[in-house]
């Protein structure tokens, strides 16, 4: 088990992914640092850990997306990238996964091309796991897919009930399509078609729309959308958050009074955020593409990329992508579609 | 100036309403409590206010218009609906102004079949004043138009636009249009086409895309969007804030020590969150519609009531409805249309 670290990628980068890759030196799997040698290896040495731990090793690599890069031309002119260098070391053999906490975009771009897709995948999906009142919600597509069609979302709830089964032992898990109300009513000509493509489909345990506030509460498993409402809702609880957290930190700060609350109340307040915190995980997961393929937070910390790298350490142990690509083999059969790849 | 408030509209009609109507019997304009006179005068005796106040009058309706009805049907089949009833009293000339904290799709459908449109309007929308770091932002559609057009979108900047200088006493309004990223290729076909539309308007101060976190930074005054995006963005924003909400009080409820730190900051943080607060106006803005429709949220309470009461008074008072209608005019001007009201 071999996963190619993107090293230079996210806005702390190399630091934070180094760190990371130092915190998960105690890790049963590989982790193949890709990037710059000699700046890597400088990170490395002022950590002061006595060396590249055993399981670590740095595979030079000269250029750098930036996130401000559009994708298709980081793939295109950036070719000895760490980002795009990471996927041909899966595509060639030399690594099972990658994890990347650089541009989304480019990192989509270059698991299409230089990986590929799975069989019977029409369209790869950003699947984030949103935290509700009790278990995280695995929402998908979160902005890999601005314009879709009702037979895309019915492949991301395919692929989310893959993950949930894996990735959160889910059984059975309840699907729901995204929308701006409950009613049958409501939606818009996308939500309907695909509702009514994922209900028919009997492999589905489809339970109706869902509102944003019943991903919160965790009233579906999986929660399907078109990735340009799937990044709007992901940046907009987001935004949410940091503004509420911004708004707490003001009000204890306004008067001795409220500063001394604030630090009576901060540890217990640190420990019910934290069940908000992406960093469990690590990141969101690219489905669709064969290989296995965490992105972090651009903001990711050292903890976030230790946290990346075991979550796709344990997807691919625990068979992830073939049961991707089972699900959407199984969907395709009844069309008359072949089967793509032996089973 | 007579504003007709639907009396039995909303979660805590009519306690909610008739105590608002009460909380604005020193206002200079006249209230008509539409709806059942004898539920209506029973509340009226409850608050021991010495009967109905001098500027309200009751105008009996024998129907209420459920939030589970479906918008068509409540319009066709509760023909003495207090919520339809409010708007044929501003059809009929014996009321300006429309204020309602029920079922807002029937409020858009009562707007758009007993009032009708502001001449040049396509499409009435729902508006929504966002709270931001400053001061709030207008953001549309936020639920009346699902699938919406290019064209739909630049009659929303210009309507929004009109807000923004009656309602707030903004100048020349910076308008952009909500999107997954700021960068030119991103957003969908709509957003696309519609920037293309706005930014070409030499009437528009467009500034470009904006993402959620961009609303509440307050870096436009007007956003736009399409009523499905529109609506998961507000819903989005609100699910979330009630989930942090919660979250204090369940840190604040985790201990002792935590328990004093909470009641040592609730007082500034109950002033901090009040600037979140949307009773400050009492509700969202239905805008294209030929009458001042204040639409509140359901579970409004009596203040929020009272203000939007306020908010319709001043609005219909500084003329929103001919900047409203003027701002279309001139729009449709140039393409050759006539103007369809004489100025």
């Amino acid at each position: 088990m071999r996963i190619a670290l993107d090293a230079m990628g996210g806005d702390h980068a190399p630091d934070s992914t180094v760190a990371g890759a130092l915190a998960a030196a105690d890790a049963d799997f590989e982790i193949i640092l890709v990037g710059d040698e000699g700046i890597i290896s400088e990170q490395i040495a002022d950590a002061k850990v006595g060396g590249l731990p055993p399981n670590c090793t740095i595979r030079h690599a000269t250029e750098v997306v930036e996130m401000e890069d559009s994708p298709a031309a980081a793939l295109r002119r950036k070719r000895d990238s760490s980002l795009r260098v990471a996927f041909e070391l899966v595509a060639g053999g030399q690594a099972d996964a990658v994890v990347t906490m650089g541009n989304s975009g480019a990192a989509l771009a270059a698991g299409m091309f230089v990986v590929g897709r799975l069989p019977s995948v029409i369209r790869p999906a950003i699947t984030a796991l949103v935290p509700s009142r009790n278990a995280p919600v695995v929402v998908l597509d979160v902005g890999a897919n601005v314009d879709c069609r009702p037979e895309h979302l019915h492949q991301f709830a395919l692929m989310g009930r893959a993950f949930a089964e894996v990735g959160l032992r889910r059984e059975s898990p309840r699907v729901a399509v995204l929308a701006n109300g409950t009613e049958d009513e409501k939606g818009t000509d996308l939500t309907r078609a695909a509702s009514q493509l994922i209900d028919a489909d009997p492999a589905l345990n489809y339970v109706g729309l869902a509102e944003p506030g019943d991903v919160f509460t965790g009233a579906a498993d999986v929660v399907v959308t078109d990735g340009f409402t799937g990044n709007v809702f992901l940046k907009t609880a987001e935004a949410t958050s940091t503004q509420m957290v911004e708004l707490v930190r003001e009000a204890a700060a306004s008067g001795v009074v409220p500063k001394l609350g604030g630090l009576l109340l901060r540890p217990a307040l640190r420990s019910t955020l934290a069940r908000l915190d992406a960093a469990e995980v690590g990141g969101a997961l690219l489905l669709g593409i064969d290989a296995i393929t965490v992105i972090g937070h651009g903001s990711a910390d050292s903890r976030s990329v230790a946290n990346a790298l075991r979550t796709a350490a344990r997807l691919h142990t625990d068979g992830l992508l073939d049961r991707v690509g089972e699900a959407l083999r199984v969907a395709d059969a009844p069309a008359g579609a072949p089967a793509v790849r032996p089973s």
